[in-house]
């Protein structure tokens, strides 16, 4: 900072200091999207203890490491995984363009628009396909496609992009942990290069803190550059117990904050606990019939692990005022 | 901040900016064990010119991320790489424990203390020895063995403590990098568990910035706790093309600077080239006839590339005035 500058911030500062209203910030509502009840309190409380200096419970910043599921916790998830849809999408091209492939499933199901069969798989069923269906790219071009689906694509019931769909209390707790020196990691089942397309405009969340899927890749290095090609294997699938797993390969420590969703964040929220040390496992229950877009099966273990291990449930229903962004 | 310590801190801020001298700092030798030369001074000019607000060189910060390896660039790895010597001690115990393994290379040649048998073994033959010489531990097991042994075991030509044979120029990089807000990270071909036990010691880098090989592992919750795993299966061996795919995979984006020392540094040397951005790729060559206790067996593609490519090139002998750090 040269002297100049450092003079203005200073003199900025104290201007600051002494005008009335000062700490506005601190009395404003950090979670005005979130209705007064239980789970706001719980989470308030849960970072004021973690940032009084002095205190017992206190967490120096580089230690405040908080992880957030992304499919039907930060975003929706019906009628699918936004990530699967783009899938879809692109194994339609490529059936019409092999006929070969317009024979088998899923692509046979796709190409008729045969939403019935589609439903009735399981997401997991379809992972071949959908590994496949990007494989052999470079990592650029899938990026672009990413890009391109995110921009022109628009969710069947609502008609909003696909990154209108989050949930806008999540933006705000988000916002609200950050403002407290808190970092926050995305931990997702979904593909890292998928979610890295939009995590940092849409959450505020940088490349570097994004775990999620991945495949195997090789590099290789032309005349016009580095490239990285997709390989049609699975390096990592993040869900489950592989959840804790990349957490301690990527961040190397043990979050003190956790929020999932779903029987594939049960591992995760598990390893957030401590005996002796602040903590804070939370789970977002779907209970609102529709309006929240997303599902409640598969998160029955969840649910009743929360119960018996004091996760904080966060019912939509009550503790969400406002769904999704009213403007973006 | 509490509004007394905002005031307090903006008081001596302007005081500062007042005082004779407060650009100290600024001309203080920030690099004081490196000779001058055209080493120091392409460091000096590419820090200085992507810092320079406002400038076409100008990079943000979120983008200042620098990779370095360790085995031979942070600190030394002569007779072998350290870890290697730290799984030797311990197939050594194995091998006293299990009659069965004692006729069997390598253990036969680490219990009759065969140097020459050890020293012709070439370190990725040993590999399947080294992964399961620590499969079966927890990581809280592996984690306590390795810090027992870095308090330990001592150097057998100098005598050191390993953490103490680092290299003082790069330690004095690592922080002018830092305090001109570069991010650092450490991208080495060691276990990342392993090299995480001493990195923010030794070299000031948190946990979430050290990418490494690493073994698979799978994560249990006990009534105590999470437990993790190591299994006897690598999950990535971070060397080669490996390790531009893991700083893809970690770091999300391009390096703009780079050290490395050998052949295994080359695609990540390769990787943080740019054409229309600044980029700084160094190879470090161990030319000073065993003062820093380091290999040059195995770099010769790196310095035929570094002379094609535009790589600064930095010799131990006449750009390093001082090797390791004196005191600690």
């Amino acid at each position: 900072m040269s002297r100049h500058s450092t003079l203005l911030a200073a003199f900025t500062a104290i201007v600051l200091a002494l005008a009335p209203g000062f700490d506005a910030r601190a009395e404003a509502d950090p979670l005005p999207s979130w209705n007064d009840g239980e789970a706001k309190r719980q989470i308030v409380e849960f970072v004021a203890s973690v940032t009084r200096s002095g205190s017992s419970t206190f967490v120096t910043p580089a230690d405040r490491v908080a992880v957030f599921d992304n499919d039907g916790t930060l975003w929706s998830e019906h009628p699918t995984y936004f990530q699967l849809l783009f899938a879809l999408d692109r194994m339609k091209s490529m059936a019409e363009a092999d006929p070969a492939l317009a024979s088998e499933q899923p692509y046979k199901a796709v190409l008729e628009g045969d939403q019935a069969t589609l439903a009735a798989m399981d997401p997991h069923d379809l992972l071949p396909a959908l590994v496949k269906s990007h494989a052999g790219m470079t990592d650029r071009e899938f990026a672009a496609q990413v890009s391109q689906w995110l921009d022109r694509s628009r969710h069947p019931k609502t008609g909003r992009p696909y990154t209108e769909m989050v949930y806008q209390p999540m933006l705000e707790l988000l916002d609200y942990l950050r403002a407290n020196d808190f970092r926050v990691w995305i931990v997702s089942g979904g593909g890292v290069d998928f979610v890295r397309e939009f995590a940092f405009e849409v959450y505020g969340v940088p490349p570097e803190q994004v775990v999620g899927s991945s495949v195997e890749k090789r590099f290789e290095m032309t005349p016009d550059g580095p490239i990285f090609h997709r390989l049609p294997e699975i390096h990592s699938l993040d869900d489950k117990e592989v959840k804790p797993v990349n957490i301690k390969l990527h961040i190397g420590k043990r979050p003190i904050l956790a929020f999932g969703n779903s029987d594939g964040d049960v591992a995760m929220l598990q390893f957030t606990e401590s005996k002796n040390d602040p903590w804070l496992s939370l789970l977002l229950h779907h209970d609102d019939d529709g309006r929240d877009y997303s599902k409640t099966a598969g998160t029955e273990m969840a649910l009743e692990l929360a119960n018996e291990r004091n996760w904080v449930i966060v019912y939509v229903s009550k503790d969400f005022s406002v769904v999704y962004p009213t403007t973006r």
